[in-house]
């Protein structure tokens, strides 16, 4: 970890020295000195070359990504740009189009015919896509060639430092349909003057460990995939099995990474961007749109208790016991939504199992519900000492934690079946009924029983 | 997704037949097997060759690796442990130790002396540590020896399929420390009668590029290593720099996973453990330990509550709108937890930056606190009509809001601090503080300017 800018100028100057210092050390360091020494942040920025410029340009946020824009000409950017691997030259372009389309535009104009062709495919596929992170770029040889011309072709490709991550070579038919792949290092494992058709008539089992996904399937399908056969590399094909791209292990890492923190972002209820970087104002404007969803939930419980607020005259404790309900109730529904949400995100459930992952979230629940209402009545009778207060709390207990137990697991998969994130703002849909619940219950019954 | 058993029938079928299939989805397949027709369960366990065995059993819940342990001979287990690589055969017979200590000391005794070794070696590593997620099993060659030897060794690994996933060939010097690494189709772009001495002297950057982590070092350290440099392994040394073993890209894969789902379990107080697999009787024993915890918290809330019960019996609209201000508080408090965990867990912050985070989240909890604050005061005057009530609840949002910021970014860098998770029980916490404080800013504000 960084602290202070001393040391920030020195990870600069290694990284400038070509010593050992990744990207992501870089921009650390850039942060700092941006925060510290503006000049000097100005004039780093514009000493990159091509090459590193693209590169630490695709981590940036956008307040750093502007500067670039403002300090560099269209041509150095799209020029920065054609460096990139296609996958990544596409997510650059997309950030500096929400910066300004006319920079945009211009950096497109300077672009080469193939890359702005490459960009242009690559922008069709939605984000929950497999299509929208592969890269085009990839190793792939004919059934015809030989295993010379492919050691040659690996050979190009590793002085020119075209393409990067080379784990996997792929062999496709004349029409570019996929046939089968090789880890690279393999290739020594054959004879040099062999042809793929060769090789895989004499290993036919080259076609069955095959994996790739279709470019319009899920981005999920892809990541279980490559988690359940280890994969380094996984090949993207169109309908007709034409190879089109592929994704790699570090592609997958980063999608991992990034959707662990969306969905612990979307069940406490943080918008989608919520980075050091972004301004407080906007993060706070960001957080405010789901606590405007909970100020309405919370009026909607506030006002079930005014509806009882005779009995709550009558009978002070109450309102002493009633957020005990409720609380009790959203934690256990937290926990019944939380288990969906994995079961969801690791592939484990979906809409067809869900009577089954329902079933055992009310199981789970109620079990604990028993056990807490005797628990709760019995603590209300002790410092009450008024048993048909005790019985109130037991049933609305009972109620509110059941039940919970079935919404914090139902809430996930119907969104999820209607096409949202399953876990987005779950948290606050799950609270506001077991907040309302929990009171009208209690409430009513203290009412019914009671009074 | 498998609906039905004539399905998982077909599966298993297909997996004897060498058809590609995963053991995840074999693993699936045997579930559902298991709930229907246990005897032909049974017979397929028992008709798994050792390699397969071995896989499939290190993949396996509590109940069905006991199924095993008691269809199998020790000698038969033994020889499916001996067909993993050393990190899935230690975990392995931890899980079986875990199930009965007895069958794990038979088992062990049917080990070779070498796995003996391996097994001893790597169970010495905590859970946290790099060492712990290593195999030992690696392709290694010495500075001393030529290209043409290590293609010779690539082969005979690749023949006896000895190791898998084989990205990167390690050069140690004689004493087996680490000098550089290859990617292994690498092999072909050199002379085949160099040795890695005369590599290593032309090529110097070789050693500069190469990545390690030290086998008592945090596994995180690891992680990092891997996203920063989109690394396929990483090679693990002590501390004299011996190599030890090597992390693969799919540990960390699975590693991401787990660390996910534990984080937003851990988030949410569910237990440890909670798959599909576990029985629903020890799923909720297992999270009624948070719902205790959260019942304590909630009945000091209670005490709070009763210490006003005279304010409230005076004015009942109290009762209405106290549980706003909890609630907007642990809203509040939980966005800030849950950024404040992701940034924990991505690195991008520790208790060294502790104040940055603070200051951050506290600016933007206040921020909101004065829009909803203001919000709610005009809401509770147009609702009750009493200028000084509409006051009360805007100063107690301001405090509560604003504090809730803080604490949910302290929380979690102070459990962290400690050793702990950063996200165990935070939220639960969090809402015993902000519930608490809600009420009883709230209603002490009302005592005081109201009543």
């Amino acid at each position: 970890m960084l602290n202070n800018t001393a040391l920030a100028f020195e990870i600069v100057q290694e990284f400038l020295d070509e010593k050992d210092v990744s990207y992501a050390e870089l921009l650390e360091a850039l942060k700092i000195i941006k925060e510290n020494d503006f000049l000097a942040y100005e004039n780093i920025l514009k000493s990159l070359d091509d090459e590193d410029l693209g590169n630490i340009a695709s981590l940036m946020p956008e307040h750093m990504l502007s500067d670039v824009l403002e300090l560099s000409s269209s041509k150095k950017i799209a020029l920065a740009i054609g460096e990139l691997e296609s996958d990544d030259a596409t997510d650059l372009m997309q950030s500096i189009e929400e910066i300004s389309d006319e920079k945009a535009n211009q950096i497109f104009a300077n672009l080469s015919k193939q890359e702005q062709d490459e960009i242009l495919f690559l922008k069709r596929y939605d984000d929950d896509k497999a299509g929208a992170y592969m890269q085009t770029e990839l190793f792939k040889m004919k059934l015809s060639d030989t295993l010379s011309d492919a050691i040659k072709s690996y050979k190009k490709l590793k002085v020119k430092e075209e393409l990067e991550h080379i784990f996997e070579l792929f062999i496709v038919d004349d029409e570019g349909k996929l046939q089968f792949s090789l880890p690279v290092a393999d290739m020594i494992l054959y004879e040099f003057n062999a042809t793929f058709s060769d090789i895989l008539q004499n290993n036919p089992s080259l076609s069955k460990e095959l994996h790739f996904v279709k470019d319009y399937e899920d981005i999920d399908e892809a990541i279980i995939l490559v988690r359940d056969y280890d994969l380094s590399v996984i090949a993207v094909v169109d309908d007709n099995n034409k190879l089109l791209g592929r994704i790699t292990h570090d592609d997958i890492h980063d999608l991992l990474q990034d959707s662990a923190t969306e969905q612990i972002y979307n069940f406490a209820g943080v918008g989608d961007i919520d980075s050091e970087d972004e301004s407080v104002f906007k993060a706070a404007k960001s957080r405010a749109t789901w606590l405007i969803v909970n100020l309405c939930t919370s009026l909607i419980s506030a006002h079930v208790i005014s509806i009882f607020s005779d009995a709550i005259e009558k009978l002070v404790a109450l309102a002493a016991l009633m957020p005990i309900v409720a609380s009790m109730g959203g934690n256990t529904g937290s926990q019944a939504l939380a288990v969906t949400i994995r079961k969801l995100a690791l592939g484990e459930s979906d809409f067809a199992k869900a009577k089954k992952t329902i079933f055992r979230e009310i199981s789970i629940s109620f079990m604990n519900a028993s056990v807490f209402a005797i628990l709760m009545g019995f603590i209300a009778y002790v410092w009450f000492n008024m048993p048909m207060l005790s019985l109130v709390i037991f049933i609305s207990m009972i109620l509110n934690l059941g039940i919970a137990g079935f919404i914090g697991s139902f809430i996930p998969l119907l969104l999820k079946k209607c096409g949202f994130d399953p876990a987005i703002g779950s948290s606050i849909l799950l609270t506001a009924l077991t907040d309302a619940l929990g009171f009208f219950s209690f409430l009513l019954l203290a009412k019914l029983i009671l009074l």
